[in-house]
């Protein structure tokens, strides 16, 4: 882009880096960012400031928050031995979006995929066998990741560490979203969808 | 979003006030923002920084640039009584991507839009006049706005304006994009294409 001068197209090229963010988009961002009001810059700026300042990641579970333990790891109405295992911090909001979980998280930072070089020894999985084996027998753990390849691969490796511990292990259901048509659901997904009929 | 913390919230917040960025991206930007290596984050930061202390608009052509006037106005190779008249800074690096363009731009910095409550007076409009009555009757006018309900304004107050000056004033053709198949084009291009056709 030799057409924009070179501290434009140097924005426009870190904001690119940012995920689901093209060029049309960056150069959209970097023009608004050169044009808005002083104080809305601020604002943005301040925010992307505190964020990285004063957010840190939960040394139990993983969970971004800015205490550390996090809040949902030292409220006193969860449930301490049902844990529910996640990819990464932001799927924790999406269940907490719900309001119906009552159990606490642990955040496993990916998940594995020998292409990409994510072994299981780069994930918190060591940590995950740890809390579960403290908890002992009474613990009950549920995989929530996606169905997917990495997916797959990471349960059946979990599934392979924590079945010793004798603790019940789960997997959340994977079928046609509620409210979806039949008829847009991808063949994979309808046969989940079938296999895993419930009666009525 | 009570489900982050509102350090977390802020951001996402202020990143979805951004054009083109919906919640679900801002989150997603969000969350890379506060995992980014510092190395990245330092260059984002003074990427940014960087626009907002030494980018400025064109005093003559209201183009950005880190010169006043800008590279364009001032090159010896442009032609200064060919005037391409734009809604925006952003409209210049797309006709300049062509390298085809010698003449030299007027930014509107919009469109007349009563609706939006952006009347003539509002835009760079007088500028405009201003420029075209000291070149001459030797001057060109291009006006290369868009083929909307307000581009159609603007243009038809513009032609209003200029006419009394006795220069030659120009539109962008609109017609079927290069490249583009028929079949996917909407009826209004489509009718404008065909009543703009061309003897072969």
């Amino acid at each position: 882009m030799a057409e924009y001068s070179q501290t434009f197209s140097r924005l426009v090229n870190e904001l690119s880096k940012l995920p689901n963010i093209g060029v049309k988009t960056a150069e959209k961002m970097a023009y608004r960012i050169l044009t808005m009001d002083t104080e809305s810059y601020s604002a943005l700026l301040s925010s992307m400031e505190s964020v990285r300042k004063n957010i840190g990641f939960c040394s139990v579970c993983g969970n971004m928050a800015d205490v550390d333990p996090c809040p949902i790891c030292t409220s006193p109405i969860r449930r301490k031995n049902l844990i529910c295992v996640v990819r990464d911090a932001r799927d924790i909001s999406a269940i907490e979006r719900m309001r119906s979980f009552d159990g606490v998280y642990h955040v496993l930072g990916g998940l594995i995929s020998p292409m990409d070089n994510i072994t299981p020894d780069k994930l918190k999985i060591k940590e995950l066998v740890a809390r579960v084996k403290e908890l002992g027998e009474d613990a009950e753990v549920i995989l929530a990741l996606s169905m997917s390849a990495e997916g797959e691969t990471t349960c059946t490796y979990l599934v392979r560490e924590l079945r010793p511990l004798g603790v019940e292990i789960s997997r959340i259901a994977y079928g046609i979203p509620v409210g979806g048509e039949l008829e847009y659901a991808d063949g994979e997904t309808l046969s989940r969808a079938l296999f895993n009929r419930s009666k009525i």
